[in-house]
C-alpha cells in the first residue's frame, strides 16, 4: 500500500534528458523524458496497445514512439500515429502522470493528477541555495521503503553500523525527543561533550571533543532531512557565527520502486568549505559506504520479516517513537486515502 | 490453457535419436527417443515409480530405463522390470504421446491419444517438397505463445524492429486484407512499388523498387505460415514464371513449454537459388538476428503484462484484425475442448 | 509440516566455536555460538526488536548483540542492555532452542522446549567411540527431507546410480526383509556371492566374491544408520572376528532447512585399518560423490514432483517397503504432535 496522491523524487534533474528513462514507481512503470525545450514528461511505461515497454522506444520531437508496432503519442499521452491507419481510436491513450522539476530532483505525483499542486513539493532548498555545497547520488536498496525511514528516524544505529563514518558511542547512549507537528515528526538529539565520529574529524578536523547535534525532520510519505552537526565542545552551536562549527543537511528522499526495494535518492548539503573539491569527494565516498552499510542491514532485516510465519509485531523501544509516530501518521493518510478523503497532505 | 487434442512440434527430425530427449511441452515433461528402427516415442517425463526424469536415464534396445531404480518401460509404457521381484503391478504405467514424424519435424499430441489422427498434422511441405531449400532452426521464447502468434499475425513490427533485415516503410503503412476461413486466418498485404528491404537485397540483389506480398496463414493452435516475397516493380507477381522473383515461406510452428515460454519451430524456405549454400548461410544469419529481435520484444511484453493490475485489455486496432480473429478461433476451440466437445480440428 | 519435538543435528561440534553461526532449521533461521565454557548456545536469528539477524552481530562474552541497535541478549533470551534506556521491556525476548552436544554433532530440539529430554538424541555412537574411525562431512541437498530418507531406505539405486563406488547387481535383485521395531524400520539385505562394489574393492583389496549385507535401521524423524560390510564369500560373516571382513557404519543426520532443502550430516565410521589416513581421504572422497550423485538425483525428483499437477501418488513396489514403513510412522508422530499429544518420541 502506497500513498499515492503524493509527490516522489524519480530522477535527478541531471539524469533526465533526451532519452527515455524508464523506472518503476510504487509498482507502476514510467517513462519519462525532457521536451525540445527542457521540460519534463511522464507517462506509463506501457503501450496502451499491446502493452509492450514505451521506454525502449524512440522519442520523435516531443513525442514518444513505441518500439513494436510505431504507435505514437504526445506529452499528454494523446496517440497521434496508428500505422496504417489515419482514424486514431480515442481509447489509445497513455496514462500521462503529473511531473515537476524542483531543487535539482525530478518529482512525479502517483495518484489523482488533479490533486498535484507543486506547492506540496517538500522543501529540499539545501540541493539548490546559496551558501550550500550539496553531494548528490542514488542508490537501490533491496527493502521497503517503511524499513528505510525507520533507519533513518532512529540513528541509534550509527553506532553499531556506522563506526567508521558517522557513528559515535553518544549517538546510542543519548535519549531522543522527539516531537509530532502535524503530518511531521520532528526528533532531536543533542550530545554534549562526545567524541568526534571519524568522518566528522576527516571533515572538520575537530581535535578536542564536540557537542554534536541531530534534527530529524520527518515529511510524509518517505522524506527525511537530518540537519547534523557539531562544534568544539563548549563553543557556541550556532553555525552561522561559530567558525569552527560542522553542519550539514543530510537530504534522504525515499520512493518506493516495488514492494520490497526502494530508490534512494540523497544528498550531503554542507555550508563550511563549499568550495573544497576534495572535501566533497572524500565525503561522497564516505557517505556512500556509509549507505551500503545500511543496505546490507535493511536487506537482511527484509527478508528475516517476509519469512516470518510467527505473526509477532516488530517491537518498539523508547528510540522508536520516531518510527512509531511516523507510522502512525502514514497509516492514517493511507487509510484516509483509501477511504476517498481528500488528498493533498501539506508538505 | 492450452489446446490439448492437437499436434505440436516437440522436436526436429535431426535432433531426435538413439538418446534420451527431455523437453517440456504444454507445461507437461516428455521424454522422446527413437526406436532402433527409427520410429519416434514419446513418454511423460516422470517416472511412475517415484518421478524421476525418465530422460536422465538409459535407452535399453527400444525401452527406457529408470536411472534411479532401475525399472525398465517400453513403447507402449508397460513397466516390463521391477528390481528384486517377479511380478510387475500393472498400474506402473508411463504416459504414453502419440507421435509421429512429418516434414522433418516430430510432432507430439497432447490430448486424447484416440483422436490423434495424423492427417490433422498441418501441412509443411516446405520443409521437403522438391524445389525448395529450407533453412530451419529452434529458439526459445520466454513469452506465451500467444503473443508470438500475435507477432507473427500482424507484420507491422517489421518496419519498427527488423529495420536491419525484413522491415521497410511498406510494411507499416499498408493495410491489410484479413479472412477468416473456417479454423484458419488468412492475411494478405500488397505493397507495389516500395523499397525492397535490406535482407530482400541481400537475399536477391534487387537495385529497383519491387512489389511486394506477404500471405500469412494461421492455423490453429499456433502454426503461421507466411508466404513472402517480391519482384522488381511492374513485373509479374509469380514466382514460377519471373526469373527474378524472389520468394521464401516462413513457417512458424510455434509450441507452448510453460505458461511464459514458447518452443520456435522456424523454417525459411525458398524457391531460387536453392543450391546456394552460401546464400543459405547468410538468410540463417539474418534470420536468427531477426528472430531475436522479436524475442527481445516479446519477453519485455510478457514481463509488463503479467505485472499489470489494471485489469486492462490489450487493444486492437486495424492491423490486430488477424490477431483477434486467431485468438477467437482459439477461445472457441479450447472452450469446446473444455466442454468435452469432439475433438480434432481439421489441419 | 516437520516433527518439532525432536532433536535435529544443527552442526557438527567442530564448526562450532567463538563465531556467530547462522542456519536455517526446519523453516526457522537459528543462531548458535559456544559460550566461553564452551557450552553451546541457540537463539532464534531474528532480533525480537527490528528482526535483524542476530547472526549477523556480535558476540560480547557469552552474550550476543545485535548489529543493527546493538541491543544485548543472554543464552537464555533475556535482553540486558537496550541503547539509551535503563529498563528493559520483558516482551524483548529472544527465543532459545534446547541445544546439546553429542556423538561429535551439536543438537537442537525445534518443539516445547520443557519436553528436550537429551535421552532422546539418537544412538551416533559410531563418532566417538573406540575401535570406530569416523570419515564426518556437511552437504545440502535441494529437496525435502522426506525424499532423502525415502532414497536412503531403499538402496536399489546404488545399482542405478552408484555403480562407480558402492553399487553392484547383487542390490538391486537381492529382495529386502523388512521389520516394524515401535518407532523404528529395520531393515535387511543379504546377498551371498556376489561382486565386490568398486569401493569394497579399492577399500579392502577383495580379490574374490564376497558375502554381502546391508542392515539400515530408521529412527524418527530422518536418522539413519546404515551396517553394510562384506566377507569372502563363504567365511564368516563376524567382523569382530573375521580378520578379512569390511565393515562401516554409514551415518545419515538428515535435517530439514525449508520445505524444499534438506542439511545432510553425514559420517562414514569404519572397524578395520583405522589408522590408514591415505584410505580414510580415499573413502571420503569416494563418499562425497556417491552423494554428490543423490545429489541430482533428488533435485531432479523434487522439481518433478513440484510441478506435477496430477494429484497421482508416488507409488511403492516392493523395494518401498522400508520407506512406506517409515512415512507411516512419520504421519502418525506428525499427526500426533499437531492433536497435542505427548511429545518426545523414543530415540
Amino acid at each position: 500500500m502506497y500513498l499515492k496522491n503524493s509527490w516522489y523524487v524519480a530522477a535527478s534533474a541531471e539524469e533526465l534528458g533526451r532519452g527515455l528513462l524508464g523506472r518503476w514507481i510504487c509498482d507502476e512503470p514510467l517513462v519519462m523524458y525532457r521536451k525540445e525545450d527542457g521540460t519534463p514528461v511522464a507517462l506509463e511505461d506501457r503501450c496502451p496497445h499491446r502493452k509492450f515497454a514505451l521506454s525502449k522506444g524512440e522519442l520523435v520531437g516531443d513525442e514518444v514512439q513505441c518500439g513494436y508496432h510505431g504507435m505514437k503519442f504526445d506529452c499528454s499521452g494523446v496517440c497521434t500515429f496508428v500505422p496504417g491507419q489515419d482514424n486514431i481510436p480515442p481509447r489509445l491513450k497513455a496514462r500521462v502522470y503529473p511531473i515537476a522539476e524542483k531543487h535539482r530532483w525530478i518529482w512525479v505525483w502517483m495518484g489523482e493528477p488533479s490533486e498535484a499542486d507543486e506547492d506540496l513539493i517538500p522543501d529540499y532548498h539545501w540541493n539548490d541555495a546559496p551558501g550550500w555545497a550539496p553531494i548528490m547520488g542514488y542508490l537501490t536498496f533491496g527493502a521497503n521503503y517503511q524499513l528505510v525511514v525507520d533507519n533513518l528516524l532512529d540513528l541509534t544505529h550509527e553506532t553499531y553500523v556506522h563506526q567508521a563514518t558517522i557513528g559515535n558511542q553518544a549517538v546510542a547512549h543519548t535519549p531522543m525527543d522527539t516531537r509530532v507537528d502535524g503530518e511531521n515528526v520532528l526528533i532531536e538529539r543533542l550530545m554534549i561533550d562526545c567524541d568526534p565520529p571519524p568522518l566528522f574529524k576527516r571533515a572538520r578536523g575537530f581535535t578536542t571533543n564536540i557537542d554534536r547535534w541531530q534534527r530529524i525532520r520527518f515529511n510524509p510519505p518517505a522524506h527525511i532531512t537530518i540537519d547534523a552537526g557539531g562544534v568544539p565542545t563548549g563553543t557556541e552551536m550556532d553555525t552561522a557565527t561559530n567558525p569552527e562549527s560542522m553542519n550539514w543537511m543530510v537530504l534522504n528522499a525515499l520512493t518506493p520502486e516495488r514492494a520490497d526495494s526502494t530508490h534512494y535518492f540523497w544528498s550531503v548539503s554542507r555550508c563550511f568549505s563549499q568550495d573544497d573539491e576534495e572535501l566533497g569527494e572524500m565525503i561522497r565516498k564516505q557517505i556512500i559506504n556509509t549507505f551500503e552499510e545500511d543496505r546490507d542491514i535493511l536487506e537482511t532485516q527484509q527478508e528475516l520479516i517476509d519469512s516470518d510465519q510467527s505473526g509477532r509485531p516488530l517491537l518498539t523501544v523508547n528510540c522508536d517513537a520516531g518510527n512509531a509516530a511516523a507510522r502512525k501518521i502514514m497509516d492514517g493518510l493511507i487509510k484516509a486515502e483509501a477511504g476517498g478523503a481528500s488528498a493533498g497532505h501539506s508538505g
